[in-house]
């Protein structure tokens, strides 16, 4: 559709504040019963991993399930060995005073202490010499004291680890009931799509918002599928709609470049079922379309990357953990200083990815290239920090919470160069990320001033700059001066 | 074997510090050249997760490959615009001065800048009016503004995210050169095995080990199978080890629970190949044998859980992430106070579970319960924490490094009941999991008077406490007066 034929169209979403919009679109889940599903099935825990119980898990047995040696020696009364010294040694007789137990062996009826073999003397074939006495218990697993059955395990909503399947299989449990993952289906349209390994051609392009959606979700514990594109066509998008309906319990159609395929998605699901929120007043992904069909969650998601990404993370996610019925697990959030000035729109939350390194003691955070368009900012970023709709942007040096996409411990070891870049740079990072310290290395292009007054500020490890003094015809050495006149600096040549 | 028959057997082992023998060991390695399998294979960016690229990864083209538009309207240049303003608009002709795009489409040659058609006026069929002056390239996705080919975009040795497959894809990429995992086969041994599932008779034990370790590896990205079991005799050991040996990358015997089948492992594995390490000076784990076997790494590993754990991790993880040739991510760290003492024998390494609170600005750190053996406290626990060979043990207050098993953001919803336990605790640590807050609860039982301490002291949230006062015959009153007498006590009937 050209956008001349279609020029009287109101093109102006009503986009509504996030919270609002993921409150309006919940509580017609709610309504229409769509989270209700309640599927478990019974699995190995072998293959529990990453799953999520869909009732408390109790044990079945004890651990240990009778008292057990916790050594090879000999199991006696601990009375019996009371009054023992080197050199008033008692003797045992095999028997009723002791007996020979193996490691993991039960400890015999009358008995409550094990010595060690390399603690005993032997006396005769039945008789043994100790010259110490012995505490209760010593060397002896009591009964339960691991586990005593029926203890509880693990929680109903519980996100099984692999460090909960040694108190299960100790507990006796070989299998556990978990709750069927949702399984999420991706529409993505448009005429201009070609497949990933494909060359574009001039306004086509790859499809690979599927890929990197299916991903997503299976990191979230859902199971995904993919539909092959759909043309920008509202009859043909119609049809698919309502086909992939039927087998999943999730549905997302992924729009096109084009402004007009959101319009066929909005109408085509209002058409079918309910659209609940047109637009929402975040960036990237204000053209979010939240509706039903079926009874059944569809989301219109935004064709571009970023915007795909914010809204997945907002509208999707809540929907996968409603009905693996857990609590999400937020990633850890650091708080940083904002080591430059960012402007953002009134009335719009955004969503801002950012890199992270630690610099004399603050977290600092320098935003990545934004655009609802970008990948490869998404890839390098470290974490993501929001600005309120009714902020104009963040000042430089401000305090900012930076929800992580990466280990504390991999941004710890970071150096952050700002200033003027060099290709140089890029191949160091490559040498140094390979290297055993695992220093990452990221750079902040801000020019060559920019890089001195971040580095005065403490904003950056180090300055990238190439500045030349026409009038001495040096390098950097007046811009060092005039931009760092509190620095101690030493040359090298 | 009875331990009798053996008695004259040296038992002790010599530990050797942990720092030597994972030196020893990596230096065997290398020496033997088990380290050098350099398979890869290509496979679907779809599959990719998880998984390390074997080298650098480059774009193939640049995104957008073309310059285009970011939205549906007019293409234009943006000098043809400059003057225009809301009385002195300015008219343009289709064709020479203006072309109609839709978001996506390249912007035609000759043109810089696109107006949204929300901001355009029609004049007539090939007119269009704009009072607005436009900025270059506004409403462009200049050509390589996110990825400019063959930009670098994965370093070799990167484990591949979820959040990376949109570069990947956005830069033509549809497969990626990955290296091989490591297969890592692991051979349970000990008579008194059964398996999860069945109940285990007295002196007899579940085979958990070999599952629970499983999913471990497989989280460190290698390939996990599992022998059945081979009984304690040396030959039928020998033949396991053969045979399994051929298969696999690393080796792993896991010792049943009598020290016997240890000496086994270690006598094969010297007949066999070599033993480097037997015995390393740490708790739990000490009994652990580092050795080669056809060049390939063989790990003797103690079957207590505990002890299982801690070896896979000082041992059998770097040589997973060796094979890998990947940097190993290291989990968060959490500086804590000590909530508890804690002693430790001087000359070992000790690797204590302990859970952690956030409790008035600290973290609080406190032991699970301790032992080679314990399964729930590995499950329970939030992170360890290493007691230097040197030191006696932990005073109370002093701080410590806890490397964690959770999010940090779990641990800051947790709150820390320290005193007297009582069963309504555990009820109520359900209800406060499932409930949206996600607030954990976690108990510390240190008996009601240990409870008020803590609480004094700023070591716990809540003490529960249950103390008569035999001169008053009430509960409570004259214990918190006597233990906590700064703080103002309000009583709820």
């Amino acid at each position: 559709m050209s956008p001349q034929a279609d020029f009287e169209r109101n093109y102006f979403l009503k986009d509504i504040p996030l919270q609002i919009a993921q409150d309006k679109y919940q509580n017609h889940l709610l309504d229409i019963g769509a989270l209700l599903k309640k599927e478990t099935e019974i699995i190995s825990i072998k293959d529990s991993v990453g799953r999520v119980s869909s009732q408390a898990v109790f044990a079945k047995i004890s651990s240990p399930h009778v008292t057990t040696s916790a050594m090879d020696g000999v199991a006696i009364k601990y009375e019996s060995s009371l009054g023992a010294t080197e050199t008033r040694p008692i003797k045992l007789i095999e028997g009723s005073a002791f007996l020979w137990v193996d490691t993991g062996d039960p400890v015999p009826e009358g008995f409550d202490s094990v010595i060690m073999i390399e603690d005993l003397e032997k006396y005769s074939a039945n008789e043994i010499i100790i010259r110490n006495p012995v505490a209760p218990y010593q060397h002896v697993r009591k009964i339960a004291e691991d586990i005593a059955a029926p203890e509880l395990l693990l929680q109903q909503g519980a996100i099984i680890r692999s460090l909960d399947l040694a108190c299960l299989g100790a507990a006796g449990l070989s299998d556990v009931k978990v709750n069927i993952p949702p399984k999420v289906c991706f529409i993505p349209t448009g005429t201009e799509l070609v497949k990933i390994g494909e060359t574009p051609g001039p306004g086509q392009i790859i499809e690979f918002n599927s890929i990197f959606l299916s991903a997503l979700v299976e990191d979230w514990g859902a199971e995904a599928s993919v539909r092959n594109p759909v043309s920008d066509d509202p009859t043909l998008l119609e049809q698919a709609l309502l086909h992939s309906i039927i087998d999943c319990d999730i549905l997302v159609v992924i729009a096109g470049s084009s402004a007009g395929s959101e319009d066929f998605t909005s109408s085509v699901m209002a058409k079918l079922g309910e659209v609940i929120v047109h637009g929402v007043a975040i960036r990237p992904g204000h053209p979010v379309i939240l509706g039903s069909v079926s009874g059944k969650p569809v989301i219109g998601m935004p064709g571009y990357p970023s915007s795909a990404l914010t809204t997945a993370e907002l509208f999707l996610k809540p929907i996968i953990y409603g009905f693996l019925k857990s609590n999400e697990i937020v990633p850890d959030q650091i708080k940083s200083v904002m080591g430059k000035k960012v402007a953002s729109p009134l009335g719009e939350e955004e969503f801002l990815r950012v890199v992270v390194a630690p610099v004399n003691g603050d977290y600092i955070a320098n935003p990545t290239t934004r655009g609802a368009a970008m990948t490869l900012s998404i890839s390098k970023s470290d974490g993501v920090i929001k600005i309120p709709a009714n902020s104009e942007g963040i000042e430089e040096g401000s305090t900012v919470l930076v929800t992580l996409n990466r280990q504390r411990s991999e941004v710890n070891k970071t150096l952050l160069i700002s200033g003027s870049h060099d290709i140089a740079l890029d191949i160091l990072a490559s040498e140094l990320t390979f290297a055993e310290s695992g220093v990452r290395l990221i750079s902040s292009s801000v020019g060559s001033v920019g890089g001195l007054l971040a580095l005065s500020k403490g904003y950056a490890h180090i300055a990238g700059s190439h500045l030349l003094d026409e009038e001495t015809g040096e390098y950097n050495f007046s811009a060092v001066k005039r931009h760092m006149p509190n620095e101690k600096v030493r040359i090298y040549d």
